[in-house]
Protein backbone atom coordinates (compact mmCIF):
# COMPACT_ATOMS: atom_id res chain seq x y z
CA UNK A 1 0.00 0.00 0.00
CA UNK A 2 2.79 2.43 1.01
CA UNK A 3 3.42 1.96 -2.87
CA UNK A 4 0.23 3.45 -3.83
CA UNK A 5 -0.43 0.10 -6.24
CA UNK A 6 -2.95 -1.96 -4.67
CA UNK A 7 -1.43 -5.60 -5.03
CA UNK A 8 -4.52 -8.12 -5.86
CA UNK A 9 -5.11 -10.63 -2.99
CA UNK A 10 -6.17 -13.94 -3.70
CA UNK A 11 -9.65 -14.91 -2.21
CA UNK A 12 -8.26 -17.03 0.60
CA UNK A 13 -6.31 -13.52 1.61
CA UNK A 14 -9.00 -11.40 1.14
CA UNK A 15 -11.28 -13.26 3.21
CA UNK A 16 -8.93 -13.12 6.20
CA UNK A 17 -8.23 -9.53 5.72
CA UNK A 18 -12.10 -8.97 5.69
CA UNK A 19 -12.34 -11.42 9.02
CA UNK A 20 -9.50 -9.05 10.70
CA UNK A 21 -10.75 -5.77 9.50
CA UNK A 22 -14.19 -6.71 10.64
CA UNK A 23 -12.87 -8.28 14.12
CA UNK A 24 -11.47 -5.09 14.99
CA UNK A 25 -14.24 -3.51 13.83
CA UNK A 26 -16.44 -5.81 15.74
CA UNK A 27 -14.33 -5.84 18.83
CA UNK A 28 -14.67 -1.76 19.22
CA UNK A 29 -17.87 -1.17 19.12
CA UNK A 30 -20.92 -3.17 19.59
CA UNK A 31 -21.10 -4.93 16.49
CA UNK A 32 -25.07 -4.13 15.80
CA UNK A 33 -23.64 -0.55 15.50
CA UNK A 34 -21.05 -1.77 12.43
CA UNK A 35 -22.00 -1.55 8.86
CA UNK A 36 -20.59 -3.20 5.91
CA UNK A 37 -19.87 0.21 4.44
CA UNK A 38 -17.57 0.72 7.04
CA UNK A 39 -16.00 -2.49 6.89
CA UNK A 40 -15.57 -1.91 3.28
CA UNK A 41 -13.91 1.33 4.26
CA UNK A 42 -12.04 0.06 6.84
CA UNK A 43 -10.73 -2.68 4.39
CA UNK A 44 -10.12 -0.26 1.28
CA UNK A 45 -12.50 -2.34 -1.01
CA UNK A 46 -15.86 -1.74 -2.28
CA UNK A 47 -19.24 -2.88 -0.31
CA UNK A 48 -19.84 -5.34 -3.13
CA UNK A 49 -16.78 -6.92 -2.97
CA UNK A 50 -17.64 -7.56 0.25
CA UNK A 51 -20.74 -9.16 -0.63
CA UNK A 52 -18.95 -11.35 -2.62
CA UNK A 53 -16.93 -12.89 0.30
CA UNK A 54 -19.27 -12.68 2.48
CA UNK A 55 -22.81 -13.13 1.72
CA UNK A 56 -24.05 -10.95 5.00
CA UNK A 57 -22.88 -9.31 7.88
CA UNK A 58 -24.42 -12.01 10.06
CA UNK A 59 -21.63 -14.44 8.25
CA UNK A 60 -18.95 -12.08 8.07
CA UNK A 61 -19.97 -11.40 12.13
CA UNK A 62 -19.61 -15.27 12.65
CA UNK A 63 -16.15 -15.61 10.48
CA UNK A 64 -14.97 -12.89 12.68
CA UNK A 65 -16.33 -14.51 16.19
CA UNK A 66 -14.54 -17.89 14.89
CA UNK A 67 -11.23 -15.85 14.86
CA UNK A 68 -11.52 -14.67 18.26
CA UNK A 69 -13.19 -17.88 19.60
CA UNK A 70 -9.67 -19.69 18.55
CA UNK A 71 -7.54 -16.61 19.72
CA UNK A 72 -8.92 -16.84 23.08
CA UNK A 73 -9.05 -20.97 23.63
CA UNK A 74 -5.51 -20.68 22.22
CA UNK A 75 -5.24 -17.91 25.33
CA UNK A 76 -5.65 -21.06 27.64
CA UNK A 77 -2.60 -23.39 26.81
CA UNK A 78 -0.10 -23.43 29.19
CA UNK A 79 2.69 -25.50 29.26
CA UNK A 80 2.32 -27.75 32.23
CA UNK A 81 5.42 -26.85 34.11
CA UNK A 82 5.46 -25.32 37.59
CA UNK A 83 3.22 -24.51 40.43
CA UNK A 84 -0.73 -24.77 39.38
CA UNK A 85 -1.48 -21.54 41.08
CA UNK A 86 1.33 -19.65 38.69
CA UNK A 87 -0.06 -20.93 35.57
CA UNK A 88 -3.55 -20.06 36.29
CA UNK A 89 -2.15 -16.60 36.97
CA UNK A 90 -0.56 -16.51 33.68
CA UNK A 91 -3.37 -17.87 32.20
CA UNK A 92 -6.09 -15.19 33.49
CA UNK A 93 -3.32 -12.36 32.35
CA UNK A 94 -3.69 -13.56 28.88
CA UNK A 95 -7.50 -14.20 29.57
CA UNK A 96 -7.62 -10.12 30.46
CA UNK A 97 -5.30 -9.12 27.44
CA UNK A 98 -8.03 -10.99 25.30
CA UNK A 99 -10.80 -9.01 26.91
CA UNK A 100 -9.43 -5.99 27.00
CA UNK A 101 -8.50 -5.59 23.11
CA UNK A 102 -11.79 -6.97 22.82
CA UNK A 103 -13.96 -5.42 24.87
CA UNK A 104 -17.40 -3.94 23.66
CA UNK A 105 -17.98 -6.60 21.10
CA UNK A 106 -17.05 -8.99 24.38
CA UNK A 107 -19.83 -7.55 26.29
CA UNK A 108 -22.03 -7.07 23.70
CA UNK A 109 -21.88 -10.82 22.19
CA UNK A 110 -22.00 -12.23 26.07
CA UNK A 111 -24.85 -9.86 26.97
CA UNK A 112 -26.94 -11.26 24.23
CA UNK A 113 -27.42 -8.83 21.84
CA UNK A 114 -29.03 -8.55 18.51
CA UNK A 115 -26.38 -9.87 16.70
CA UNK A 116 -25.28 -12.57 19.20
CA UNK A 117 -27.64 -15.13 20.49
CA UNK A 118 -28.05 -17.13 17.31
CA UNK A 119 -27.74 -21.02 17.29
CA UNK A 120 -23.65 -20.37 15.52
CA UNK A 121 -22.62 -17.91 17.71
CA UNK A 122 -23.82 -19.69 21.13
CA UNK A 123 -22.15 -22.66 19.54
CA UNK A 124 -19.32 -21.02 19.47
CA UNK A 125 -18.92 -19.62 22.81
CA UNK A 126 -19.75 -22.89 23.93
CA UNK A 127 -16.75 -24.68 22.26
CA UNK A 128 -14.32 -22.01 24.05
CA UNK A 129 -15.58 -22.55 27.18
CA UNK A 130 -15.36 -26.37 26.56
CA UNK A 131 -11.74 -25.83 25.66
CA UNK A 132 -10.94 -23.69 28.81
CA UNK A 133 -12.56 -26.47 30.85
CA UNK A 134 -10.45 -29.06 29.18
CA UNK A 135 -7.24 -27.16 29.38
CA UNK A 136 -7.66 -26.47 33.91
CA UNK A 137 -8.31 -30.53 33.66
CA UNK A 138 -5.51 -31.62 31.74
CA UNK A 139 -3.07 -29.41 34.44
CA UNK A 140 -5.26 -30.87 37.19
CA UNK A 141 -4.01 -34.28 35.94
CA UNK A 142 -7.01 -35.33 36.10
CA UNK A 143 -8.67 -37.25 32.86
CA UNK A 144 -12.14 -38.20 33.80
CA UNK A 145 -13.65 -36.02 36.51
CA UNK A 146 -16.24 -36.51 39.03
CA UNK A 147 -19.29 -34.42 38.75
CA UNK A 148 -18.20 -32.57 41.95
CA UNK A 149 -14.98 -31.78 40.19
CA UNK A 150 -16.49 -30.91 36.87
CA UNK A 151 -19.15 -28.53 38.65
CA UNK A 152 -15.88 -26.85 40.15
CA UNK A 153 -14.02 -26.32 36.92
CA UNK A 154 -17.20 -25.74 34.77
CA UNK A 155 -18.37 -23.13 37.35
CA UNK A 156 -14.96 -21.54 37.81
CA UNK A 157 -14.66 -21.02 33.82
CA UNK A 158 -18.13 -18.88 34.45
CA UNK A 159 -16.99 -16.88 37.30
CA UNK A 160 -13.89 -15.76 34.97
CA UNK A 161 -16.35 -14.63 32.14
CA UNK A 162 -18.79 -12.86 34.75
CA UNK A 163 -15.69 -10.96 36.56
CA UNK A 164 -13.95 -9.70 33.10
CA UNK A 165 -17.89 -8.68 32.08
CA UNK A 166 -18.46 -6.71 35.15
CA UNK A 167 -14.99 -5.43 35.17
CA UNK A 168 -15.13 -4.27 31.40
CA UNK A 169 -18.21 -1.95 33.17
CA UNK A 170 -16.50 0.79 34.41
CA UNK A 171 -12.57 -0.93 35.09
CA UNK A 172 -13.21 0.48 38.69
CA UNK A 173 -11.30 -2.21 40.13
CA UNK A 174 -7.34 -3.11 38.82
CA UNK A 175 -7.30 -6.05 36.44
CA UNK A 176 -4.02 -7.14 37.90
CA UNK A 177 -6.07 -7.64 41.31
CA UNK A 178 -8.78 -9.62 39.49
CA UNK A 179 -6.49 -12.20 37.64
CA UNK A 180 -5.02 -13.28 40.80
CA UNK A 181 -8.48 -12.91 42.60
CA UNK A 182 -9.55 -15.18 39.96
CA UNK A 183 -6.73 -17.98 40.92
CA UNK A 184 -7.42 -17.40 44.38
CA UNK A 185 -11.38 -18.20 43.68
CA UNK A 186 -10.25 -21.49 41.90
CA UNK A 187 -8.56 -22.54 45.06
CA UNK A 188 -11.05 -21.08 47.28
CA UNK A 189 -14.39 -23.14 45.03
CA UNK A 190 -12.13 -26.46 44.57
CA UNK A 191 -11.94 -26.03 48.84
CA UNK A 192 -15.21 -25.75 49.51
CA UNK A 193 -16.11 -28.67 47.25
CA UNK A 194 -13.03 -30.78 48.51
CA UNK A 195 -14.88 -31.56 51.41
CA UNK A 196 -18.13 -33.70 49.52
CA UNK A 197 -15.35 -35.32 47.16
CA UNK A 198 -12.43 -37.52 47.99
CA UNK A 199 -11.29 -36.82 44.76
CA UNK A 200 -10.87 -33.36 45.04
CA UNK A 201 -9.91 -32.83 48.50
CA UNK A 202 -7.09 -35.06 47.25
CA UNK A 203 -6.49 -32.82 44.12
CA UNK A 204 -6.87 -29.29 45.90
CA UNK A 205 -4.01 -31.34 48.79
CA UNK A 206 -1.48 -32.12 45.90
CA UNK A 207 -1.41 -29.01 44.40
CA UNK A 208 -1.39 -26.95 47.41
CA UNK A 209 1.73 -29.35 48.48
CA UNK A 210 4.01 -28.40 45.35
CA UNK A 211 3.00 -24.67 45.75
CA UNK A 212 5.43 -22.39 47.00
CA UNK A 213 4.34 -19.99 50.15
CA UNK A 214 5.38 -17.14 47.39
CA UNK A 215 3.47 -18.03 45.02
CA UNK A 216 -0.88 -17.04 44.60
CA UNK A 217 -2.50 -20.36 46.63
CA UNK A 218 0.42 -19.78 49.30
CA UNK A 219 -0.81 -16.06 49.61
CA UNK A 220 -4.49 -17.48 49.63
CA UNK A 221 -3.58 -19.47 52.46
CA UNK A 222 -2.09 -16.76 54.16
CA UNK A 223 -5.44 -14.69 53.86
CA UNK A 224 -7.56 -17.20 54.78
CA UNK A 225 -5.52 -17.95 57.91
CA UNK A 226 -5.62 -14.17 58.20
CA UNK A 227 -9.54 -14.77 58.20
CA UNK A 228 -10.40 -17.35 59.87
CA UNK A 229 -8.19 -16.32 62.76
CA UNK A 230 -10.24 -13.29 63.19
CA UNK A 231 -13.17 -15.24 63.11
CA UNK A 232 -14.91 -18.34 66.49
CA UNK A 233 -12.10 -20.82 67.18
CA UNK A 234 -12.37 -24.35 64.99
CA UNK A 235 -10.45 -27.01 65.81
CA UNK A 236 -7.99 -27.57 62.63
CA UNK A 237 -8.12 -31.41 62.13
CA UNK A 238 -6.05 -32.82 58.98
CA UNK A 239 -8.34 -34.80 56.19
CA UNK A 240 -8.38 -38.51 55.83
CA UNK B 1 -65.43 -27.46 34.95
CA UNK B 2 -66.45 -30.74 37.25
CA UNK B 3 -69.98 -29.43 36.76
CA UNK B 4 -69.62 -29.98 32.76
CA UNK B 5 -70.82 -25.96 32.86
CA UNK B 6 -67.55 -23.67 31.42
CA UNK B 7 -68.13 -20.37 33.44
CA UNK B 8 -67.11 -17.30 31.26
CA UNK B 9 -63.91 -15.42 32.29
CA UNK B 10 -63.51 -12.21 32.49
CA UNK B 11 -60.49 -10.46 30.15
CA UNK B 12 -57.52 -10.50 32.56
CA UNK B 13 -59.30 -14.17 34.07
CA UNK B 14 -58.29 -15.88 31.15
CA UNK B 15 -54.85 -14.04 30.33
CA UNK B 16 -53.97 -14.87 33.78
CA UNK B 17 -55.18 -18.63 32.88
CA UNK B 18 -53.42 -19.19 29.88
CA UNK B 19 -49.98 -17.41 31.26
CA UNK B 20 -50.30 -20.12 33.75
CA UNK B 21 -51.10 -23.00 31.49
CA UNK B 22 -47.95 -21.76 29.21
CA UNK B 23 -45.59 -21.39 31.69
CA UNK B 24 -46.34 -24.52 32.66
CA UNK B 25 -45.67 -25.82 29.28
CA UNK B 26 -43.05 -23.47 28.35
CA UNK B 27 -41.15 -24.91 31.63
CA UNK B 28 -41.78 -28.72 31.24
CA UNK B 29 -40.21 -28.47 27.43
CA UNK B 30 -37.89 -26.26 25.82
CA UNK B 31 -40.43 -23.43 24.54
CA UNK B 32 -39.07 -23.62 20.80
CA UNK B 33 -41.44 -26.87 21.20
CA UNK B 34 -44.33 -25.63 22.26
CA UNK B 35 -46.79 -25.10 20.13
CA UNK B 36 -50.07 -22.36 20.89
CA UNK B 37 -52.23 -25.66 19.92
CA UNK B 38 -51.09 -27.70 22.73
CA UNK B 39 -51.52 -24.66 24.47
CA UNK B 40 -54.89 -23.96 23.53
CA UNK B 41 -55.85 -27.54 24.08
CA UNK B 42 -54.37 -27.34 27.42
CA UNK B 43 -56.48 -24.03 28.42
CA UNK B 44 -59.89 -26.02 26.95
CA UNK B 45 -60.25 -23.03 24.59
CA UNK B 46 -59.82 -22.39 20.50
CA UNK B 47 -56.36 -21.20 18.82
CA UNK B 48 -57.89 -18.61 17.82
CA UNK B 49 -59.35 -17.70 21.16
CA UNK B 50 -55.49 -17.41 22.13
CA UNK B 51 -54.21 -15.31 19.61
CA UNK B 52 -57.66 -13.05 21.17
CA UNK B 53 -55.72 -12.86 23.97
CA UNK B 54 -51.48 -12.76 22.95
CA UNK B 55 -51.11 -11.80 19.41
CA UNK B 56 -48.16 -14.32 18.93
CA UNK B 57 -46.61 -17.32 20.71
CA UNK B 58 -43.51 -14.60 21.73
CA UNK B 59 -45.97 -12.69 23.42
CA UNK B 60 -47.58 -15.13 25.77
CA UNK B 61 -43.86 -16.48 26.57
CA UNK B 62 -42.79 -13.54 27.36
CA UNK B 63 -45.69 -12.69 29.73
CA UNK B 64 -45.44 -16.58 31.03
CA UNK B 65 -41.37 -15.23 31.53
CA UNK B 66 -42.39 -12.26 33.25
CA UNK B 67 -44.77 -14.05 35.70
CA UNK B 68 -41.75 -16.46 36.17
CA UNK B 69 -39.47 -13.96 36.64
CA UNK B 70 -41.34 -11.75 39.56
CA UNK B 71 -41.77 -15.27 41.14
CA UNK B 72 -37.94 -16.01 41.44
CA UNK B 73 -37.58 -12.50 42.21
CA UNK B 74 -39.77 -13.26 45.63
CA UNK B 75 -37.73 -16.01 46.06
CA UNK B 76 -35.12 -13.97 47.45
CA UNK B 77 -36.79 -12.30 49.76
CA UNK B 78 -36.22 -13.12 53.55
CA UNK B 79 -36.20 -12.05 56.79
CA UNK B 80 -33.51 -10.23 57.97
CA UNK B 81 -33.10 -12.22 61.09
CA UNK B 82 -30.88 -14.37 62.38
CA UNK B 83 -27.41 -15.48 60.95
CA UNK B 84 -26.72 -14.84 57.31
CA UNK B 85 -25.58 -18.06 56.58
CA UNK B 86 -29.04 -19.45 57.96
CA UNK B 87 -30.69 -17.00 55.35
CA UNK B 88 -28.67 -17.24 52.44
CA UNK B 89 -29.37 -21.64 52.66
CA UNK B 90 -33.43 -21.08 52.87
CA UNK B 91 -33.28 -18.65 49.72
CA UNK B 92 -30.87 -21.24 48.38
CA UNK B 93 -33.51 -23.78 48.78
CA UNK B 94 -36.31 -21.87 47.05
CA UNK B 95 -34.12 -21.21 44.05
CA UNK B 96 -33.74 -25.37 43.71
CA UNK B 97 -36.94 -25.40 44.38
CA UNK B 98 -37.94 -23.14 41.69
CA UNK B 99 -34.92 -24.55 39.26
CA UNK B 100 -36.60 -27.96 39.91
CA UNK B 101 -40.21 -26.93 38.84
CA UNK B 102 -39.05 -24.69 35.60
CA UNK B 103 -35.91 -27.04 34.53
CA UNK B 104 -36.18 -27.47 30.96
CA UNK B 105 -37.73 -23.76 30.37
CA UNK B 106 -34.97 -22.62 32.34
CA UNK B 107 -32.27 -24.33 30.93
CA UNK B 108 -33.41 -23.58 27.38
CA UNK B 109 -33.76 -19.30 28.65
CA UNK B 110 -30.67 -19.01 30.11
CA UNK B 111 -28.77 -20.95 27.29
CA UNK B 112 -30.08 -18.97 25.15
CA UNK B 113 -32.58 -20.99 22.30
CA UNK B 114 -34.41 -19.35 19.69
CA UNK B 115 -37.07 -18.21 22.00
CA UNK B 116 -34.89 -16.62 24.44
CA UNK B 117 -32.42 -14.02 23.14
CA UNK B 118 -34.91 -11.00 22.47
CA UNK B 119 -33.90 -7.76 24.48
CA UNK B 120 -37.02 -8.29 26.38
CA UNK B 121 -35.64 -11.65 27.63
CA UNK B 122 -32.51 -10.37 28.28
CA UNK B 123 -34.07 -7.03 30.63
CA UNK B 124 -36.04 -9.46 32.66
CA UNK B 125 -33.07 -12.15 33.01
CA UNK B 126 -31.10 -9.10 34.09
CA UNK B 127 -34.06 -7.40 36.11
CA UNK B 128 -33.75 -10.92 38.28
CA UNK B 129 -30.44 -10.60 38.81
CA UNK B 130 -30.50 -7.06 40.13
CA UNK B 131 -33.35 -8.01 42.57
CA UNK B 132 -30.95 -11.10 43.80
CA UNK B 133 -27.85 -8.36 44.03
CA UNK B 134 -30.27 -5.78 45.82
CA UNK B 135 -31.93 -8.60 48.54
CA UNK B 136 -28.01 -9.70 49.00
CA UNK B 137 -26.36 -6.56 49.78
CA UNK B 138 -29.93 -5.59 51.92
CA UNK B 139 -28.51 -8.45 54.33
CA UNK B 140 -25.29 -7.42 54.29
CA UNK B 141 -26.74 -4.15 55.69
CA UNK B 142 -25.15 -1.99 52.65
CA UNK B 143 -26.60 0.67 50.89
CA UNK B 144 -23.69 1.72 48.69
CA UNK B 145 -21.32 -0.64 48.19
CA UNK B 146 -17.68 -0.58 46.88
CA UNK B 147 -16.61 -2.18 43.31
CA UNK B 148 -15.07 -5.01 45.21
CA UNK B 149 -18.31 -5.76 47.45
CA UNK B 150 -20.25 -5.29 44.38
CA UNK B 151 -18.37 -7.61 41.66
CA UNK B 152 -18.47 -10.44 44.67
CA UNK B 153 -22.43 -10.49 44.94
CA UNK B 154 -22.60 -10.02 41.85
CA UNK B 155 -20.10 -12.84 40.80
CA UNK B 156 -21.93 -15.06 43.01
CA UNK B 157 -25.46 -14.17 41.82
CA UNK B 158 -23.96 -15.30 38.10
CA UNK B 159 -22.42 -18.50 39.97
CA UNK B 160 -25.76 -19.77 41.23
CA UNK B 161 -26.93 -19.71 38.11
CA UNK B 162 -24.24 -21.33 36.64
CA UNK B 163 -24.33 -23.93 38.95
CA UNK B 164 -28.06 -24.94 39.17
CA UNK B 165 -27.44 -24.99 35.49
CA UNK B 166 -25.05 -27.54 35.47
CA UNK B 167 -27.12 -29.45 38.03
CA UNK B 168 -30.04 -29.62 35.45
CA UNK B 169 -27.42 -31.28 32.97
CA UNK B 170 -27.99 -34.82 34.51
CA UNK B 171 -28.69 -34.45 38.72
CA UNK B 172 -24.99 -35.86 39.48
CA UNK B 173 -24.97 -34.11 42.87
CA UNK B 174 -27.47 -34.16 45.19
CA UNK B 175 -28.96 -30.61 45.06
CA UNK B 176 -29.15 -30.28 49.22
CA UNK B 177 -25.55 -30.40 48.94
CA UNK B 178 -25.20 -27.66 45.91
CA UNK B 179 -27.59 -25.70 48.26
CA UNK B 180 -24.87 -25.61 50.87
CA UNK B 181 -22.16 -25.42 48.78
CA UNK B 182 -23.31 -21.70 47.17
CA UNK B 183 -23.79 -20.33 50.68
CA UNK B 184 -20.41 -21.61 51.09
CA UNK B 185 -18.52 -20.07 47.95
CA UNK B 186 -20.17 -16.70 48.65
CA UNK B 187 -18.44 -16.55 51.88
CA UNK B 188 -14.72 -17.99 49.99
CA UNK B 189 -15.22 -15.44 47.57
CA UNK B 190 -15.96 -12.71 50.24
CA UNK B 191 -13.10 -13.66 51.91
CA UNK B 192 -10.74 -13.84 48.84
CA UNK B 193 -11.93 -10.52 48.18
CA UNK B 194 -11.88 -8.95 51.53
CA UNK B 195 -7.97 -9.01 51.17
CA UNK B 196 -8.09 -5.98 48.60
CA UNK B 197 -11.34 -4.14 50.92
CA UNK B 198 -11.34 -3.23 54.48
CA UNK B 199 -14.86 -2.57 53.70
CA UNK B 200 -14.99 -6.02 52.67
CA UNK B 201 -13.37 -7.75 55.19
CA UNK B 202 -14.59 -5.69 58.01
CA UNK B 203 -18.23 -7.34 56.85
CA UNK B 204 -16.81 -11.02 56.13
CA UNK B 205 -15.45 -10.46 59.69
CA UNK B 206 -19.23 -9.03 61.54
CA UNK B 207 -20.80 -11.82 59.44
CA UNK B 208 -18.75 -14.37 60.70
CA UNK B 209 -18.78 -13.29 64.52
CA UNK B 210 -22.63 -13.70 64.42
CA UNK B 211 -22.13 -17.43 62.68
CA UNK B 212 -23.20 -19.98 65.28
CA UNK B 213 -20.27 -22.76 64.95
CA UNK B 214 -23.03 -24.97 63.73
CA UNK B 215 -24.24 -22.95 60.91
CA UNK B 216 -23.45 -22.88 57.79
CA UNK B 217 -20.53 -20.73 57.81
CA UNK B 218 -19.36 -22.12 60.81
CA UNK B 219 -19.50 -25.58 59.04
CA UNK B 220 -17.28 -24.06 56.34
CA UNK B 221 -14.62 -22.61 58.60
CA UNK B 222 -14.31 -26.16 60.43
CA UNK B 223 -13.92 -27.48 56.64
CA UNK B 224 -11.18 -24.63 55.96
CA UNK B 225 -9.40 -24.89 58.75
CA UNK B 226 -9.25 -28.82 57.97
CA UNK B 227 -7.59 -28.17 54.47
CA UNK B 228 -5.54 -25.44 55.29
CA UNK B 229 -4.15 -27.71 57.97
CA UNK B 230 -2.99 -29.99 55.61
CA UNK B 231 -1.04 -27.68 53.35
CA UNK B 232 2.38 -25.59 54.77
CA UNK B 233 2.10 -23.81 57.25
CA UNK B 234 1.54 -20.10 57.40
CA UNK B 235 1.51 -18.14 60.42
CA UNK B 236 -2.15 -16.93 61.47
CA UNK B 237 -2.72 -13.15 61.87
CA UNK B 238 -5.74 -10.98 62.74
CA UNK B 239 -7.00 -8.94 60.20
CA UNK B 240 -6.52 -5.02 61.01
Amino acid sequence: MTTGVRRRMGVDERRQQLIGVALELFSSRSPDEVSIDEIAAAAGISRPLVYHYFPGKQNLYEAALRRAADELAERFLEPHEGPLGTRLLRVMVRFFDFVEDHGPGFSALMRGGPAAGSSTTNAMIDGVRQAAYEQILAHLGVEVPSARLELVVRTWVSLAEATALLWLDGKRVPRSELELQLVHDFAALAAVSAAYDDELAGIVLRVLEQEPSNGPFGELLTRLGTLTAGAPAVPPQRLP
